[in-house]
């Protein structure tokens, strides 16, 4: 699926609603926006063609670079963007240390955009958070969010020293359910096939979301999902 | 990914793990067990192994079923099962209106499991729940697990009427976090696409898993396992 190059710098939306959110949110970045020869004359349709206008951007009507890039059947739109740049900010993150999966990175964008943390943290080595199925599975939400990487939880730690530090383990000490959280915070999860180390006990705060003993394990997004839930219930 | 026949009475687990979890819940529907002949000699492989011995399963080992069902490269153990039908019980029930997505119905069953809800309902139509695909994205859970379709709700509603229904909806009537549950219960949740239908607001309670205006709705597995979370808390 989708033809793509991390080593380049830039990336592709695939789909209106992708699309949409990017126009929106990124304009100065997107470079040119592809309509194929097939595009429907519907209301998304127009609205990126209004956006691209006002934002004096250009439209290339052309089926070939679909084929190109491998977009699938039912993709009549698709975005051309320089990967930016984004600035973190002193709120609330959430810290993933070297995730391995493209559609559970998406996924937990799309969550945490939905429960109002915009700062997402990637401690390398890690996936490329700009890949295309990442973009898809996000379903737009990672242009509304700060992303950046960091080459060790270290040196991302010394950066925010105000922030209290949750790692999410499964020996953590504390349950998820009994916690009272401190603000601004980092909410920390470690990969999806071996979670996170031992050293990370030693943060401010271990926690661990209790179920039954015939799972090993919740999958990554559910975790991050549920720890979000539960950390801002009293916002939403 | 995966050549499978939704018409045919037999699926299949690929690889150790998945194929551990059949043998150990479902001996009695195993037909055959496929070893690669590339299969390494490793703890899963003996444990597999000796199941087979001792239910008196064969073991053929070949490499042409792998290219011929389109395994991974890193897949080694196929196993191939009816299809089974389950009883389901009046205990707790997830109910899956009209589920579109594979990979979204096994993360389902791996948080259902986890959280100790052992039923699970698929109202008609819906995807095949022993596509290959599914039983990957649930690591196995959906052995352990009692799953059926109903042709509709209304025919499964008749069935359980001691059970008390919550419909999870974007305009539900209470926010998850102030409710109280009465047992035993059916969490209802609608397709991936659009929810449940207006109709489903008159069912016992409806609930909204409350989040911030910057998404349309949560992932539907996030959505189920943030209700089971909240369900469950005071159990795990």
């Amino acid at each position: 699926m989708y033809k793509y190059d991390k080593e380049l710098n830039v990336s592709y939306s695939f789909g209106s609603t992708l699309t949409i959110e990017l126009l929106k949110n990124h304009p100065q970045e997107v470079k040119k926006i592809y309509f194929s020869p097939e595009l429907l004359d519907n209301e998304s349709n127009q609205l990126i063609t209004k956006l691209c206008l006002d934002q004096n951007i250009e439209i290339i009507v052309s089926g070939k670079i679909f084929k190109n890039l491998k977009a699938k059947d039912n993709c009549f739109v698709i975005g051309e963007f320089s990967k930016y740049k984004s600035n973190i900010t002193n709120d609330n993150h959430i810290v993933l240390v070297n995730p391995e999966n493209d559609g559970n990175l998406g996924t937990i964008m799309r969550s945490a955009l939905g429960f109002g943390f915009k700062n997402i943290i990637i401690i390398k080595p890690a996936i490329d958070y700009f890949n295309p199925k990442v973009i898809r599975s996000s379903m737009g939400a990672i242009f509304s969010l700060n992303i950046t990487y960091y080459d060790s939880f270290e040196e991302y730690n010394k950066e925010f020293p105000n922030h209290h530090y949750y790692s999410f383990m499964l020996n953590g000490n504390s349950k998820l359910k009994d916690k009272q959280f401190i603000y601004p915070c980092s909410l920390v999860f470690g990969p999806e096939s071996s979670g996170l180390k031992e050293k990370y006990l030693n943060l401010n705060d271990s926690i661990v979301i209790s179920h039954d003993k015939s799972i090993d394990s919740l999958n990554l997004p559910i975790a991050v999902s549920i720890a979000l839930y539960e950390v801002t219930k009293n916002i939403y």
